[in-house]
């Protein structure tokens, strides 16, 4: 059923001559199909097959684009047993999390068809005519949302399914009435291939243009730079690192018509422990921060990386217990050689800085490309003097940050770069005490999260899943939720334009009836 | 009452040594006052004191904000005839004009207290816990948007008053809670400084923090340069030439944090004329475009500075009838010795190109700054093979593209950069003929008009004043109306937080009366 190939359109194809494998970092062996990287010409193809299905998918009803994306997800659920064994294969996932996050994948098709469906997303607004106005009749004006183009997609290497081929972006672009092209990711070009199946095979039966969705293999950058350079993408979307995706921001920015891109990139998500907590919840707070850093070998964009708090016996002993519960759990496999290799690496850097202290490790007999899980401790003015310790160790490791008094940690949090979420321990009493450091986390973070974990990123609309540079390359948008479709979408208006020229969604008699700012009043009333 | 100094927050500074004057293009002297340019301590003290301010403006309540705007329209309408009086003499528009624009000016202040009083803008959006929800249990998630951060305003300089000081931009970015730093545009520095002082006055009369806004003058591009690279900056918003915006632009884009840039820039407005329309209403189109193009000395960003129909006598009678109606308007002054030097510098470039013919000109007999108005005719093919005739000549200036036929006409409109406009002149009976040509022209430009001007541009909530690169840098947002706010605000997420720590927006007992996406349904109850 894996074939390698390219999906250019709805025709497969694979002329070009570079070809890699993916690697099942379990087994500690390559997989057996060979994927054929896409040529220029196969680029250049799918570019203008996107281009020319945007003319007509971007008038596709609400109910239309509904029928695609729930086809998309009967489709995925069609594939069954070789998705999630292909997933594993190319990731050493447990099968429970490849159905979970198939689960979450269906989950957000579904959603975003049920918002299209209803069809109130686009922000009607309509201003009628008032032709007697004196000295100038106001003219009648309609304002919604209108899709923006052909959009290229990167999947993320830590969510195969998710956040990759029919992942949030591909399902909120398409929603939005946008072709999409994925970049495919190479770590599971295989996973990525059966979901493009699943996607044409949703898109013939409920027919959608061709050029609708195209599926790219590359193992290196240039396709990826090729198709944010060109011409006819007008829109980019990005999970992964800070270097990739701020390569990506440049090249879109340096373009003659620079084109948004919405790359959702690293954070360390910093946790406060305040005192009272420490002291009265430490040893629970310890085992559940124990799991959170282990939780999918850290290998979340939410993983707590750094934990600060102020000095004080408590603190000590929540590093103690933290240090002894974490080495409890079994370790876990990472992604691929390359991510262990980086998570190695990145570790031993940070170890090799001045005043860091290894507080735990797990011990050497692991099996190949099992994760050693690691905290570490460092005084508050050396973790505030050296910003290379404010990286991210992509992985099971944390670091534990002591604080001298509450002022040296709200400089700390001041001093952070942008965050994708920020959490405080606490105890209620003590919330007032320190709100000038919960007012200055809240200043640097998308997200802010009361005595939890911020690992679990939860699908619905009031999840912000993004944040302040370079959690994000714009912390106006939004990753995760119904309203990640805005990405997508400009605003568009018509002037004194026909009834019966205008879309449905406009129309004085409201046939959709979707909900519409009219004169002031929100309202789904007819004109 | 000019002092020629900057606002430094609330203080009156000028430690600078350069030092200019604005001029007064009716008169064609300078006026007396000197203005300083803003000393680079001047530029950091702004900055710092801007971001003071932002830690508790951004927490001032709607109401409290609104109080504000009203007040800032309070102190404008308070400064009376010195207000008109120096805007007439650094722009050299007539009276009316000068009462039309600070009337705009004040309905936007107004428009954006009330929403803002209102308080339902925030998209507050809750998705109440489920504890009990298997496998995890689901949090409770709470998001609105919060604002960014202090922003740069670059005024424009044929807006003294609805885009510049307490214009468009500034007045959004108050509601939404960021303070501003205006770069004063230099041409009517002095209308800049009086307007400041009103902001000012507000400010102390309705208790906003020192900082909230600053005003600097400066002739040249440092001071700009400066405050949009300074870290503490988090967003732009510009009115002005394509050069300048993309220049911005870059460097925001190229900053180690890239922030938001809106940049609403230049446009052509091009409008297409339908055979029909133009063999029944020729004469009338001719005449209501020849007042259209003179409008304020075409010195509007909307202005139609490109007018597309196919060969036929209807279209050459047209072309005649509008030559020769333009020729009878009185010039008009324009803004600047250098608005009107690059109005002829444009024109001629223009009509140095091959294939272009001159159809109308006013006589040489003007007085000084007033701008000849002129009427240019090419071919079809000349103008798409020529991209130089895709420029805009900033004034009283129109081309009239004859193509051969729809095709022609096609493919023209296809290959136009973005516009902020676009017009169908056409008989209702012929859109369906047309309407590819139709349908190409929407997806080039942010508002499209039947059978009227694109000249005018209504303040209200379905005004979308934007487009396509290069119409703005970002096509998602709007600089007119109140939905403008979005872009100087970003989505925020509350996890598991406890009640009385919460915004009132997002409290249970919904103190505000605003509207919520409560678990999915829109509603203004309490939970």
């Amino acid at each position: 059923m894996i074939t390698g190939q390219n999906y250019i359109g709805n025709q497969l194809s694979a002329t070009g001559n570079k070809a890699y494998k993916t690697f099942n970092p379990k087994l500690n062996i390559e997989n057996d199909y060979v994927f054929y990287e896409a040529s220029d010409e196969e680029i250049e193809k799918a570019v203008i097959l996107a281009s020319e299905a945007f003319k007509t998918f971007k008038n596709t009803t609400g109910s239309k684009k509904a029928e695609f994306l729930n086809a998309i997800a009967d489709e995925i659920l069609a594939l069954d047993d070789i998705l999630i064994e292909t997933y594993v294969s190319e990731t050493g996932l447990p099968e429970g999390r490849a159905k979970g996050e198939r689960g979450r994948t269906i989950g957000q098709l579904r959603a975003f068809a049920d918002l299209v469906s209803e069809g109130s997303w686009v922000e009607a607004t309509i201003d009628t005519a008032d032709l007697d106005r004196t000295p100038i009749p106001k003219q009648d004006i309609r304002k919604m949302l209108v899709p923006l183009g052909p959009v290229v997609v990167f999947g993320a290497s830590n969510f195969p399914l998710a956040y990759s081929t029919a992942g949030g972006d591909t399902a909120s672009a398409f929603a939005a009435g946008c072709p999409v092209i994925v970049k495919s990711h190479p770590m599971h070009a295989g996973t990525g291939e059966l979901v493009a199946s699943a996607i044409h095979k949703a898109a013939q039966k409920t027919g959608m243009p061709n050029g609708v969705f195209s599926n790219l293999n590359s193992a290196g950058i240039q396709v990826g730079v090729q198709l944010v350079k060109h011409p006819k993408i007008k829109a980019v979307g990005f999970t992964g690192s800070i270097r990739g995706g701020r390569a990506l921001f440049d090249l879109a920015s340096q373009r003659p018509e620079p084109i948004p891109v919405f790359a959702e990139m690293g954070s360390i998500n910093p946790v406060v422990l305040l005192p009272e907590a420490t002291k009265n919840n430490g040893e629970d707070l310890a085992k559940t921060y124990a799991k959170s850093i282990t939780l999918g070998t850290g290998q979340f964009c939410t993983n707590p990386g750094l934990i600060m708090g102020i000095k004080s016996e408590a603190l000590d002993r929540f590093i103690q217990i933290l240090s002894e519960e974490i080495i409890k759990i079994e370790p876990s496999c990472m992604l691929h050689p390359n991510i262990i290799g980086n998570y190695e690496q990145n570790k031993t850097n940070t170890l090799r800085q001045n005043g860091i202290h290894l507080s735990a490790e797990y011990g050497n007999d692991v099996i190949a490309n099992h994760a050693r899980q690691t905290i570490t401790t460092v005084e508050g003015k050396t973790f505030l003097q050296n910003t290379t310790l404010h990286q991210e160790v992509f992985g099971p490791f944390s670091m534990v940050v002591q604080c001298e008094n509450a002022q040296e940690l709200e400089t700390i949090i001041s001093n952070l770069e942008g965050q994708l979420t920020g959490t405080i321990l606490a105890e209620e009493g003590e919330t007032s005490t320190y709100s000038a450091i919960i007012e200055t986390l809240q200043n640097r973070v998308g997200r802010i999260i009361f005595n939890g974990v911020p690992t679990g990123v939860e699908v619905c609309p009031a999840m912000l899943h993004g944040g302040p540079y370079p959690a994000s390359t714009d912390s106006r948008f939004t990753a995760v939720g119904i309203h990640s479709i805005k990405r997508w979408v400009r605003p568009f208006s018509y002037q004194s334009w026909p009834n019966d020229l205008l879309p449905d969604e406009l129309k004085d008699e409201n046939p959709l009836h979707i909900s519409r700012l009219l004169n002031g009043i929100q309202t789904k009333e007819s004109i």
